[in-house]
């Protein structure tokens, strides 16, 4: 296989963390360095990495903090500081679950080999489902998709055309942060798949043509009902989906504690990163801006759920 | 009232159109000169003006060439041949049927009066449609709009005031060309209604939290059934609106020959006009993208057509 940058973001040498900076692609390929969990936390809140990027990042830094604090009688304590911090930082994606599930293997003892064994399960069980998505896909299917699902679909293009299928991309720029231009367009046309950008509004034009066989996105948190919450955008695309009875597939993380969408925290991010880009004032000044960084789309607009499948 | 300098955007003084160059909006209020037909089918093609602007440059191009051809003989043919070039500007916007119209009064004398006077009626006709629409806002409502409905929001919202009703609005950016945010948000700021900028992924998101009471939209063609074509990313703003039960108005023009939105051609513009922004490249090189300027919605999601109804 060949993976994506975005496949897995973050990486650990020795003392430091080093994270994809994704606000820089796809003009630059370029790590960020963090050595300590306040510039991990400091990389989450800035987006520097985000979705799986932020996920494996958590799990990076305990594992960081735990070779910095070798032999140290208060190591729970600190562990417990730790997960403060990175719970602090983003509202809508579960870090507390994944926080207290670290807290929970530091209680039972072996904490760096059963954190090094759940990556390695992670990243196994992501091809795993990049592998069964690619099962439902026909040959020349036209896949609609919003934001960046964390170099999966580069893996599933690969899994269709390894069974000999060519399928192609149309993806939402996925305003304002344009993770779907910068991220996913690029990382689809470096492993060499069609791939076409269009706005986030073109979502009913393209599929009244009849151009699209399925939506596929990812999520940030799933409910135990079946919501999920996904980047803002994605609530609109599954219901202009849904009257063109376009199938609506979503890669989910394991369900978080929520027991609807309504239970999920969303996060509203600086306007600022709606009224500029890259210094460029977009917008008037005095005006000011929405800015939800997510939205929950209901269960019932939801096709199929490949959940992250994590037992062993 | 008070007139957005975007309601009336195009003047003849002298031998000069002065076009209102709204590529430069929110940063400056300029315009640019043009002195022959050609360069005003130039500022069409760029979008340098658009909607209502464009129908009014047209006919202030008649008028000029009339001006510069005073006692030809042959001004017919010249007018045939500013109404070929005008024509050939863009596909989606009817502009045959408005040359058609000049044409058929060269045809029966006293063109430069009753280009006038049509001029004339159509600004009535706006205010007078303004008003109109006003009467159908209670207090308190919050407006969704996308694209630029050409100055009447600020004239709505200034007769819903006169009435003692306090209004909102909620504008979508309207990628690629951000006239949302450069126009709509700049005019009915400048004019001192309460204003706040979205993405166009936000509106369902915004619409599920029950805060839009009425979409307001314009339209650049109108066909005998009802369909509509207006700025991309509309039909998806409507389908939305359908499902959360939002009324959805159209400011339209008269009806043109299209008997459904099917009989509409869609322009197609260059893909750079997406994949970058003033000079910033935002997608990767190599990447194409799709940018049809705009997209039909269907009569039966349009709550009330608001036609300007040009009978005197």
């Amino acid at each position: 296989m060949k993976f994506s940058p975005l496949f897995w973001p973050v990486k650990l040498k020795g003392d430091t963390i080093y994270i994809l900076d994704e606000t820089l692609l796809p003009h630059k390929l370029a790590y960020i360095k963090a050595a300590t969990c306040r510039e991990a936390a400091k990389a989450i809140k800035e987006m520097k990495t985000r979705a799986f990027g932020q996920v494996s990042l958590v799990f990076y830094t305990f594992l960081l903090v735990l070779k910095q604090n070798k032999g140290s009688k208060n190591i729970f304590k600190v562990l417990q500081k730790t997960a403060g911090t990175i719970n602090a930082t983003r509202p809508t994606l579960p870090f507390k679950l994944l926080t207290d599930l670290v807290l929970g293997w530091a209680r039972e003892g072996g904490l760096e080999n059963k954190i090094s064994g759940f990556l390695e399960l992670l990243k196994a069980k992501r091809i795993q489902r990049a592998e069964e998505v690619s099962k439902f896909i026909r040959d020349k299917e036209a896949i609609l998709t919003h934001c960046n699902v964390s170099g999966e679909l580069p893996l599933i293009a690969e899994f269709c055309q390894r069974q000999g299928k060519r399928i192609e991309f149309y993806v939402t720029e996925t305003r304002p942060y344009l993770q779907g231009s910068r991220l996913t367009a690029w990382e689809l046309k470096r492993a060499g798949f069609p791939v076409t950008l269009m706005t986030d509004g073109m979502v009913a034009s393209i599929m009244a043509q009849g151009k699209i066989t399925k939506v596929i996105v990812g999520a940030d948190q799933l409910a135990q009902n079946g919501d999920i919450a996904n980047k803002i955008g994605t609530y609109q695309i599954a219901l202009v989906a849904k009257h063109f009875k376009v199938p609506f597939y979503v890669l989910c993380p394991p369900a978080s504690k929520a027991k609807t969408g309504k239970d999920i925290p969303i996060e509203i991010r600086p306007d600022k990163e709606l009224l500029e880009y890259q210094g460029i004032r977009l917008a008037p000044y005095g005006v000011k801006g929405h800015y939800p960084a997510f939205d929950i789309t209901p269960n019932r607009l939801i096709t199929r759920h490949f959940n992250l499948n994590l037992q062993r």
